[in-house]
């Protein structure tokens, strides 16, 4: 209890005194972050060494979490950081990394090092590849899934030679289990019609457990922001350690309370002993009981660690190990334990306790099936399987992923119909309730997720109608300094429209302006000029003082902030001119477009502003498919051309 | 070779004289659907019979080609019949089918139906959805992915179901091999770091044949297309016929040349019997041989089916089954073959002569490799596998789906890095020659698929630039009869801007009209009226006479052309209000946006028309991503905002 407390401590203390970016499981921030909204703080250094450390803490103190969740966010902060070079603030930056110093390079980037932190924590490349694309990412290339798929294959030989290495034990636990985690290939190999029913019971079991443990997690959530957390760091850490001694308590207490029951009859077969020799992993555990031939079912499973104990759960060939009693005293205890800890103030992710407890009632349906149909080839260990893939499922509302990931972590692809089968009840079942975990903690966390479908009443909105009364806020292109910085102090817009003048007197929207590249070049006064005069040089082209690399907003430091910018009063009667700094085309909509195009075109391309004109009066020209054909236009000619697009 | 000549015959009678859009694979004319191209016939309901029984006739025929391509054009084709409500030509149309009736659905549901072609014809669930997603998909939506999914559940459910039914070999070939078709998880399982350096080879090896394999398809088909198919349907049926009497006598005839091995010693744990018993299949083929214990190694992969050659090469412990001369001459002739029948009017896959191929390069290294390397467990199986993949990777480029495929098949995760690996070499050496089989072959056949990277030069162009000279053709609100005529016959343009005239007297661009629509307005007369001016009613609505669903394009029949239209004098002096029927917010963009950004916008949101027009005078509004937050905005006062994003 000690051990475990101080463990907990530690990961407390570095969460609240160092790093509070680095609590929970970072996942629906990252999402975010892949979505166009930057959460403060989630990708810094010391996020990243806070995660580090405090998920050591956290997993090892035996909370009911897992690592999964804090390795994708570990991987995401490395892959940013080495996004933005290394960091800056703690000398460790290198000048090949500013290659990839461009917004979109290292969004890509940190969709890789999500991808590459699953495939890590489960063992899963592919799992990793299709977590990236189906549940963090929100638009998708081609090129993305190459590179994704590039960074998990590394992942897994990376891992796999590390395994090797520790082949002979000398590493503790990693690599138990070998590549395969929870191996249950030797498993049931076939299933019969009848046992379609159970399964589905399964599904809907875990859509309900799943959308019950969401709405749980909202309230306690709820309450804790804004009641017990409002009362600062020390009452964070005392709430972390009470959840610590509590479940150090119920995991050693509740299998001494339960009674040893007496070792099955030896199958020389299975290669599994009873009870298992003392210093091994595996079933039928001897805790405490006073005959040698007996082994106590509640400790196998709760006085473990998390690998082992779901290893058992699914293990097959060990038929009536566990009792319904223990199952659903370990079922309804640990579910609550990891309701409670949710939340709490250490590095934190779902999958394993999802899958501890998606198997717990999985494995208590089939024991229910197994002493019904007493004649069929049937494992408890399946049903255990899918239970873990339908609580998950109806509780993070994953699909083709999660799938995957079911079938690498166990390497028994003949389930995979089954598993797809209790995954789509499980979903639809959740779905009637809640929303997905991420995106219901997302949204608790004020991160304005675009969800993948627009909204059914943005059909009949204008896109003018969603700007509402809305004042926009102009620059002209030659501006000078003490307006820019009254306009910036006056709201909080991120992108500014920039109107110029032609000679004929007509206005012209010329380009978009952002906050950031307005405040550095507050901050850095090399483009002040005294005339109030665009800087037409007499080459024609534009004179740049900038680098422009320096206008690529850094996401793992706080960026340059308003208060930041101090300028003499000489300098606020200067003038800037934007033209070479604005983005010359940014994406418009005519003013009656429907709101759901405006929304695709938003989501599809990742945009941050739209802005919104009057309808045109001509067009110049039509761009069709064949238009953008460069490179064939030219040795097209004696191709025949079948198809009717022109 | 009688029976073979008339399977194959009766293929290409089939394809040359009633379904001409079944000859091929089906899957870059599916891949141009995707991408917002609609070849002429390819969804048609004579296609998909007869791409059933031709291919039928051609795999049946031993050709050597594979069943693959044409079950996922199958499925689009099955999908897009669902998707338009039948057929109406065969009065095989369903009401309540009809609410799939739009673009958008069918096409969903055309991906769908690629999925679970490919999902049908692997037994691989999950690699039909991926296949469907990185290989046929141009834009994607996390929906789509689960509606993908569930589609593929339902094939794999089916599939095993239909296989429990044939267990006891009553339904011939059907359900041999298993869920899993090529099985070799009995095969290797651990592999060393001096292992890595072959399987590299088989990489580059792969990626230099596959290439290679792309470039002659290319070279004979230019030929076949230019030259020998100008000829018309007879000499279309004799090439086919030439081609599967050359097969059928290398087929018979080679393996008679080859001399027969003594059988090595029985090993009785491995239950692989030397040789075969009649009448099974498996390994060791006894193919007239002098002595009972003997087998001839040739006939093995050569004279057998392909799905039982395959499983002989991938086989685990039959080390030095085969000889090294035998591999070769098969690779040779084989790919020999395989080139000869790509491009044949019968319905032909590339999946399983691939894996023919890249499996007997495969196990070739493989026997170097075991007699390199004495002391290790090493199967030559395993190499045969990477070889496969290699071969497939270096032709096709495929990723994340293949690697799966390969998984799925052949049901041992754990070579899984390394069919990674291998098709990551594979793919980057391929790519270093041409492009991927598909997009060559679907630039040969006219499809101008839009790529998912733009092309360099188009950072320097503005959109202006791309429509050329181009003149636009305008249609004004409301339109005489005889001009709309004038204009469909003087161009083929697809879509038209539509213009009108505010009180003050400006121009607006109001919309934009596609050819189809007028076509169908011409055809069927209703909204034509006598008066030039708009036919506003009384309550504002637009009356339209019109049942809208008429508009929808039917893919899987011919459509309307210029040449259905019979309109008399009386009719050509009548008007047109084009109001109700144009679509009011068309895309449009500033005529000095960078070509990179139109064509992201084009391929994202698979667009068909652009409008390019002046740029703004002012702008109304701006859209962030607060304002798309809707819902949100009602009860999200009490949540605190942590984002920066405003």
């Amino acid at each position: 209890m000690l051990i475990n407390l101080a463990l907990v401590l530690s990961s407390a203390y570095i969460i609240t005194n160092f790093a509070p970016a680095a609590a929970g499981s970072g996942i629906p921030e990252i999402k975010g972050y892949l979505n166009g909204i930057d959460t403060h703080g989630i990708l810094l250094f010391r996020t990243l060494i806070g995660k580090i450390f405090g998920s050591i803490g956290s997993v090892g103190g035996g909370l009911a979490l897992g690592k999964e969740g804090p390795l994708v966010h570990t991987g995401a902060c490395i892959a940013s950081l080495l996004g933005q070079g290394g960091t800056t603030k703690y000398h460790l930056s290198s000048r090949w990394l500013q290659v990839f110093r461009s917004e979109r390079d290292r969004r890509d980037l940190v969709t890789c090092g999500c991808a590459a932190g699953v495939a890590a924590a489960f063992r899963a490349p592919v799992g990793g590849v299709l977590f990236a694309l189906e549940e963090v990412t929100s638009w998708w290339r081609s090129q993305l899934m190459w590179r994704v798929f590039f960074t998990s294959a590394i992942v897994a030989v990376v891992v796999r030679t590390a395994m090797g290495w520790c082949k002979s034990g000398k590493c503790g636990h990693f690599g138990s289990g070998g590549f395969i985690i929870w191996d249950i290939s030797d498993g049931q190999e076939d299933y019969s019609f009848q046992e379609l029913l159970p399964m589905a019971v399964i599904g809907v079991i875990g859509g309900l457990l799943g959308a019950l443990f969401n709405q749980l997690t909202i309230y306690i959530t709820h309450w804790r922001r804004n009641y017990l957390h409002k009362k600062g760091n020390r009452v964070k850490i005392i709430e972390v350690c009470i959840v610590s001694v509590i479940t150090s308590v119920i995991s050693f207490g509740l299998p001494l309370f339960r009674k040893c029951t007496s070792c099955p009859e030896a199958d020389p077969n299975s290669g599994i002993e009873c009870p298992r020799p003392p210093g091994m992993y595996g079933n039928y555990v001897n805790f405490y009981c006073s005959n040698k031939k007996e082994y106590n079912d509640l400790a196998t499973i709760f006085f473990n660690t998390q690998d082992d104990a779901i290893r058992n759960l699914f293990s097959a060939k060990t038929v009536h190990e566990f009792s319904a009693q223990s199952l659903l005293t370990f079922l309804v205890m640990f579910y609550t334990l990891a309701v409670v800890t949710f939340g709490t103030t250490v590095p934190a992710g779902q999958f394993v306790p999802g899958i501890m407890i998606g198997s717990t009632y999985g494995r208590l349906v089939g024991k229910f099936v197994v002493s019904f149909y007493e004649r069929l080839n049937i494992e408890e260990g399946t049903y255990a399987l899918l239970g873990a893939a339908s609580f998950l499922g109806g509780s993070m509302r994953m699909t083709v992923s999660l799938c995957v990931i079911m079938v690498e972590i166990t390497n028994n692809l003949k389930l995979l119909p089954l598993i797809m089968l209790v995954l789509l009840i499980s979903k639809a079942v959740g779905d009637a309730f809640n929303e997905g975990l991420y995106e219901e903690q997302a949204r608790l966390r004020g991160i304005p997720l675009l969800e993948s479908r627009p909204k059914y009443q943005m059909r009949n909105m204008t896109a003018k109608e969603a700007c509402g009364n809305q004042k926009v806020v102009y620059f002209p292109r030659v501006v000078k300094v003490a307006d820019v910085l009254y306009i910036l102090r006056s709201n909080n817009h991120n992108g500014f429209p920039v109107i110029d003048h032609t000679r004929s007197g007509e206005t012209l929207v010329i380009g978009l302006i952002l906050r950031s590249h307005l405040l550095v070049l507050l901050q850095s006064k090399a483009d002040f000029q005294h005339s109030p005069l665009p800087c037409e040089s007499r080459s024609g082209t534009l004179p740049i003082r900038h680098n422009l690399t320096e206008f690529v907003k850094p996401v793992s430091s706080k960026g340059i902030s308003i208060h930041d910018v101090h300028l003499t009063a000489d300098d606020l009667e200067m003038y800037i001119d934007l033209a070479p700094f604005l983005n010359p085309s940014p994406y418009v909509v005519p003013e009656d477009m429907s709101l759901t195009k405006v929304y695709n075109l938003f989501r599809q391309l990742g945009l941050r502003h739209i802005l919104v004109v009057p309808r045109a009066s001509r067009v110049i020209g039509m761009i069709t498919r064949k238009d953008l054909l460069i490179e064939d236009n030219e040795d097209s000619n004696g191709v025949e051309l079948q198809s009717t697009s022109s």
